[in-house]
């Protein structure tokens, strides 16, 4: 789901899958030009993204899910977190 | 410009604009409770995120643009980077 449609509106409608916070990053790779030798950083990015958050928060891998598409000249990660509720921040 | 919409269709046509690789980031963080206690990650992730990316590629302040919107139960990030065009990764 996903939920950049909330941040857009004033008051996000309530939905019975808010008992927990969640946290979800969107990541987007445009490249000037196409072709596999360009740099994907999304890999990489992936990895130190989730060790930024575990630094603020404990999650288990089982409460982050990524997806990523891969095109020829865009790569888009998406990485679902649910966190403890009403933790306080590190 | 919402990179997203890019991202969902296969074909994502040619802008201007593609002289130069851009990253596109978007944090939300869906709070089950409200209230200003709730841990707000987003400040401490936008810097993380940043960090995490310079160690990969050499980006300026001025080649990063953050947007913040801060509700009672939902924070939202967008950071747009504009990356050095066809370089490796680190």
């Amino acid at each position: 789901m996903n939920l950049f449609g909330f941040a857009r509106k004033k008051h996000p409608p309530k939905t019975a899958q808010m008992a927990k916070d969640r946290l979800q990053i969107l990541l987007a790779h445009e490249r000037s030009s196409s072709g596999a030798a360009e740099a994907d950083y999304l890999p990489m990015l992936q990895r130190d993204i989730v060790a930024a958050i575990r630094k603020h928060v404990p999650i288990g891998d089982k409460d982050v899910e990524v997806r990523m598409e891969r095109g020829d000249q865009m790569s888009s990660l998406e990485i679902n977190i649910e966190l403890p509720a009403a933790s306080k921040a590190g």
